[in-house]
């Protein structure tokens, strides 16, 4: 060390970078909140990769650029993004824009807090606990536990720690090995992230036993009775069935108060992955598709989906008031979580998490909660349902349709290249491609459901 | 569905959500990034938690609230919190702002980006390539792989996946049961994360076997190298050796050249968990620390710690080119992954995620990276490493600070209350607490360092 040396002056003007962050602003307001969800405008600017690599010159050099070619950067990648608030996204399961969680979502950004401990994080850890506390309340619990996962994944990931680490706690220290085999149940329409779990968690993907589901996607109890009865007489011990309140596919919603009873039966921890449809309990004209949640271990529910609070917010609620949570992920790391502290050690809800940093994601939900309240809430997933029933209606008086399946991915480059609207498609178990619209964001009108028709019609006419 | 009613129309006018988002931003940058980071104003307003809930009314009811009300919200949220980009917020290992990153993570926020397969996000697939391949040549890979996950913890459990995975590619289908006792190898300061992944994969916190460091804190290859060969003896199979590049505590960097020959020698994966630490790869006079870390199988490196990307930004990076991560990680859901695509399907990154929604990571450090080149990041890291020895100097000087560890947390606790800075503290093995000093950001000056050393000794001064 030079003793001699200044330290450093960091070589930034404040008032030039709030003029940049400023501009910044402006063209986000300009190219995503106000171009992006125009309906006049495309919902992509179809780029082949190598031309697009090109234009955007992604590569990152010795030198800094000054901020008027950042300010274009800036415009380009919005330009060339998918406009998932378009009217028209109907491509996956999030879309629409709601800007008192983006203000959240900004002011998250802007404190850049890590959740971990109540010193680190005051207003946010009360807060991810009154909001969890809203979520269970919906569910039907008074009490209980939960943390905010990034992703629906790790949700039900953590379940299946958790109902494992129930049944066989000493496997947290000692591991799998000498143990018997380990099952896990759901229906052959739940989400990926199920087998995921089991390959990440070192259960194995063959030990996720499909239960068969009915025409409508929906799983048949009977089969998952029979199912568990016949694993354990081959020695295998069941620790969990995975249930699924809205499938990725056909939105189906598993008869969760008749599963409670199998569970109950054969006592098992019942987990519902209501990453997508568990949002429907704040509407009390559809919460009886969720009939029998509240006799659920666990509930994993995704409010960035339905909801529209934005990329990540995901919740994993537990009936569990015994610590359980805390108890199975604790690693009481020293450095964060001293014990001789001067305040709730209860406050430090890090050690509930596997992760170590972790990001705020309770204040968008909450700041978008007061500004609309529960009955805002309600009257956006009613919309969705009535839309897609809408839909519907509208697609069986059509009689072209039907014949259209086979040509499915010919119609979504069609429809990718001209940017006219997203639509995702997929086959399903022995029947071809088709067309897998998911409607959610409260801009949808009408007409875009009636213009989604006629267009799949134009794109598919000269085939 | 009543045929004849209209679709809503979505009772929102754009207008008003511009105005409420501008407020919001406009109080956001006055709160948090102009006062936030004023030397003048407090690090923290610190209140008990009874108190703070109630200032916040953290309630969520039916009805939603006006605008009015919830940009004074908005700004309670923001005076409550934490400062974490104030220059005497010394407690963790992020702190610090930069304006090119918020602007990154505002444009992310709004586009509201899943990042999964090319159709969904054109972009940020290029770009996050681009990252870390650009990443990876600072490590000295040329070809490689990686993904950026929601944590350093994260990263830490994909890369014990991999491992296990390579040596045991059936476990992914069968999972452990039937396998022999697997064996982890890490240093007595490694992060706990290593513990929490061995527990959550199913191997078990016993079998995380800990190798003694010396008086720096950096694992010892000699104690290493015997201790794979105890447990091989044993019947126990080692399967990775998790290294860390920049220690939560002290700061150490283990000898990844001495421990790369060991792996080696034992034919083990070689993980360096470089959260911390790898960013000081960006600096030639420092790079030396990370010697040997081109030897590695995988690194763990979080640009959201010293090279101020913002939370979360976590890379994990391979040097494997023969799409291992993928087959590890894969589940190939038919209706995000179709195998019929238009464009090719190795632009469909998401199969190498645990995650399916997954957030964009990438374009905050990006823009940071063309912002301020790889020169301005490098000048970042020599400034936080000219800073810490500083603070050491100057520390030395100073007589009565070796008797003031014992009474580490009573300081702490006035600090706290006060608000003038906030430092973390912490006992080693059998070492009493001591403050634990982590220097990050650009913005803190000689004049912050001597204000800090003053206030440790005011704050202790009547003890």
């Amino acid at each position: 060390l030079k003793d001699s040396s200044p330290l450093w002056k960091f070589p930034t003007d404040r008032f030039v970078n709030y003029f940049f962050l400023n501009e910044a602003f402006k063209i986000i307001v300009d190219e995503v909140l106000n171009k992006g969800t125009d309906v006049q405008q495309k919902v992509c600017d179809w780029k082949e990769p190598e031309e697009l690599a090109q234009l955007l010159d992604l590569e990152l050099r010795a030198a800094g650029e000054p901020h008027h070619r950042l300010l274009e950067r800036v415009r380009d990648v919005a330009k060339y993004s998918i406009k998932t608030s378009h009217p028209r996204f109907f491509n996956q399961q999030f879309a629409g824009v709601d800007y008192h969680s983006l203000a959240g979502r900004f002011l998250s950004e802007a404190l850049n807090t890590n959740l971990y401990t109540y010193e680190a994080a005051p207003v946010f850890v009360l807060m991810e606990n009154e909001v969890l506390r809203s979520l269970r309340l919906l569910i039907g619990w008074t009490e209980g536990d939960g943390i905010f996962c990034p992703g629906g994944s790790t949700s039900n990931m953590y379940a299946m720690n958790l109902a494992r680490f129930q049944l066989f706690p000493e496997v947290k220290s000692q591991g799998l090995c000498g143990l018997p085999r380990l099952a896990i149940f759901t229906s052959s329409q739940s989400h990926y992230s199920v087998k995921k779990g089991a390959g990440f968690l070192g259960i194995g993907t063959d030990n996720v036993i499909l239960v068969k589901v009915d025409d409508g996607g929906c799983m048949i109890p009977e089969d998952l009775d029979e199912k568990i009865a016949l694993v354990k007489s081959q020695g295998t011990v069941p620790f969990i069935v995975s249930c699924t309140a809205g499938t990725t596919v056909q939105g189906a919603f598993d008869p969760l108060d008749r599963i409670a009873d199998v569970c109950e039966k054969h006592k098992l921890w019942m987990h519902v992955d209501g990453a997508w449809g568990a949002s429907v309990l704040f509407s009390k004209q559809h919460r009886h598709l969720l009939k029998g949640i509240e006799r659920a271990n666990s509930v994993a529910w995704n409010p960035h989906k339905l909801l529209l609070a934005g990329l990540q917010c995901s919740a994993l609620l537990l009936r569990d008031c015994t610590g359980l949570l805390k108890r199975c992920h604790v690693a009481n790391a020293t450095y964060l979580f001293q014990q001789d502290k001067f305040y709730d050690l209860d406050l430090d809800i890090g050690n509930k998490s596997l992760q170590c940093s972790r990001k705020v994601d309770c204040l968008k939900l909450w700041l978008m909660w007061k500004a609309v309240g529960s009955s805002g809430l309600e009257e956006r997933v009613n919309k969705a349902f009535f839309n897609a029933r809408y839909f519907v209606q509208e697609l069986k008086k059509r009689k072209g349709f039907y014949l259209l399946h086979e040509v499915a991915p010919a119609i979504k480059e069609r429809m990718m290249k001209k940017g006219s609207m997203m639509v995702g498609y997929q086959p399903l178990e022995n029947k071809v491609n088709f067309f897998r619209m998911v409607v959610l964001s409260p801009l949808v009108s009408q007409e875009d459901m009636d213009f989604c028709l006629d267009e799949i019609e134009r794109l598919g006419n000269d085939m």
